[in-house]
């Protein structure tokens, strides 16, 4: 079944734009009259018809609730850009796979990208949310100074990971409700840093023995947050 | 601290060859007289002195034991090489970060690849062995016909995952010991392949609610058997 992503559902209709219409109308030769299915990417797949297509935009009407996936605890990761822009969209098509509901990127002290292709990143997202039959499309916030989004931060629970001997592990502390892990770049977080989260009520833990990379780590502790859910 | 890797561990002396011998000669310049750390991928990390050195070879000579790792639990993946090659790349990486210890290549009916660059591959592993301080390289099998695996496969704790419906998630089944997940090919085992592995000893299990990409599937199950190591 192929799903179509739609950020401009109202009343019965929906309109598809960019790569979307371009999917619908040029690759898969869509036109008016046929039948196809549209998330809102908040939960909601419905089915609806083309009134009208062109290769930038798709009227879709007469759209009607098919299915409704409950809003599941969220899971946050707070996630240093990785140098190599190719790793932090492998992160975002994984994490997206496996439910992240918010991606915060953060510039931490040794952070060597301050710079996102959001446009990018956006259609990663689509396609992989598109693809694990989950219609919860996650939030990628705009990149904040990691002190600026550290102070700030009101998730239910909090946590830091890095390589500075933590002896609780992630899956033995969290048990359920809304979540966001801080996740350091290369080289990690600095004291500094650490001690600012902890001081803001981010609890200390570890992902287990192995050294992972920054992506690695935003992955593994997305699917320990995940399984707090099964 | 940057450590090097030797399949050719005798006595007291290591020979480094191709990329690493080039990453230590070339790239780091060192040269005779030079103290390095070297590992064996079998679990030991060794302190010795450059005896010679050219960008082919670098021999390492008054080797002492620094450390020995553990060995634990097996854990294998057998999967399909995916479409693109980047993928199962990502999926060799990440799993070996992790602490996979063996990754069975299957073709089974709907595997759409038939060939893996095995020297490629084998540099990821070592780079990312390297890199997650695990000092025990993966062994990366030849690529085998599905029914010919399956028939033959002896690990102690056999699984399937598949899309279709198994009611038990592996994190509640699997306890410890070495296992095995065959993670099947984009459009998902066959019936057929399901029974066949169910008579031979697997047991069917499910990774979660998302439908996964296989190289992720992969992943997500080589983090679900190791979080029994901990």
């Amino acid at each position: 079944m192929i799903v179509f992503y739609s950020k401009d559902i109202k009343e019965s209709t929906a309109l598809l734009v960019d790569q979307e219409a371009q999917h619908c109308h040029k690759v898969l030769r869509k036109k008016i009259g046929d039948e196809l299915f549209v998330t809102d990417g908040l939960g909601t797949l419905y089915k609806g018809i083309i009134m009208n297509a062109s290769k930038s935009k798709v009227h879709i009407a007469q759209l009607e609730v098919i299915d409704t996936q409950p809003t599941k605890p969220r899971i946050a990761i707070a996630i240093a850009p990785t140098k190599l822009a190719t790793r932090i969209e492998w992160f975002l098509e994984k994490t997206t796979e496996i439910g992240i509901t918010d991606i915060f990127p953060i510039y931490t002290k040794r952070t060597e990208r301050n710079k996102l292709k959001y446009e990018r990143l956006e259609s990663i997202m689509v396609s992989a949310m598109k693809q694990s039959k989950n219609y919860h499309k996650p939030i990628l916030h705009e990149l904040q100074k990691y002190p600026d989004f550290v102070n700030n931060c009101n998730v239910e629970h909090k946590y830091i990971a890095h390589c500075m001997d933590a002896d609780k592990h992630l899956l033995k502390v969290h048990n359920q409700g809304d979540a966001i892990v801080l996740i350091g770049p290369e080289g990690d977080f600095t004291e500094e840093e650490v001690t600012l989260a902890t001081s803001n009520g981010f609890q200390e833990v570890n992902l287990g023995d192995a050294r992972y990379r920054t992506e690695t780590a935003g992955i593994v502790a997305c699917h320990l947050l995940n399984l707090s859910r099964i």
